[in-house]
């Protein structure tokens, strides 16, 4: 199995960058990793927020292959705890899946087309953080994850 | 009122620390805002769990003074949206409380006596996440709640 991150708009800050390239290398070690970034629609006077995310779907769409397993980061989501996250992981390792298509999404959520895509959607809180930041708040978890599931250190 | 953030070990990473002043920074022009850092324990192996939490107690109840409203950050606390979160500042605003105190953890939770202490206990989320990175996440969730009670821009 691989895992695809797919995020929406380029990571804004440099700290943000650096941090998320070193979560992405320490995740390597565990399973094949690519982050890809689909170009953020740029929101105007003139595009309401059901077009927004109509247009943003579109591209989204684009980059789901038929037989991707397609988790959706969103505020409508389950929660897990990291120990049910690295179970969550463990099942798809088990099941054949050949690509885990991970889709963090803009400010205002997805539109319906991509909610019928996925197979599951997951939520990090209740609350809502910046969606720059959520990017890394998501990989340190799943790096966390393969830690959990190797019972190594970090995670305590 | 006023804020205080009780950070325990001091903040290791400099994008981190950047960040949390760019955020007291904001906070700022919305209430007086003090962070105060307490020096982390020293784990140790003849050190078990218990003691440290009782060790870390003992600097925690230092910093509290017999007026201040309490609130944990923690992981056994209380769910709240970032709307939630708001009102219960709002609530806080609302009854003349004079120093609203934070107090954000280690990895290992607090010690019985600092439950005791809380008038309240606040989760961020049900994973884990890093110590360090939850001083981010909670300074732009406080930042955050400023900004939906003025009914400003920063929160879709």
């Amino acid at each position: 199995m691989k895992i695809t991150i797919l995020l929406i708009g380029k990571t804004e800050k440099d700290y943000l960058k650096k941090e998320l390239d070193l979560f992405e290398n320490r995740l390597k070690h565990y399973i094949p990793v690519e982050v890809n970034i689909i170009p953020a629609i740029k929101s105007s006077k003139n595009l309401s927020i059901k077009m927004h995310k109509l247009a943003e779907a579109e591209l989204i769409l684009k980059q789901i292959k038929p037989d991707d397993h397609v988790i959706l980061l969103d505020e409508k989501g389950k929660q897990y705890s990291s120990e049910e996250f690295a179970s969550f992981i463990q099942g798809r390792l088990n099941t054949g899946i050949e690509n885990l298509l991970f889709v963090i999404g803009g400010p205002f959520g997805f539109h319906e087309k991509i909610y019928e895509k996925a197979n599951s959607v997951i939520s990090l809180s209740k609350m809502t953080f910046s969606h720059q930041m959520i990017r890394l708040l998501f990989i340190e978890q799943l790096y966390r994850a393969f830690t959990i599931l190797r019972n190594e250190k970090y995670h305590h």
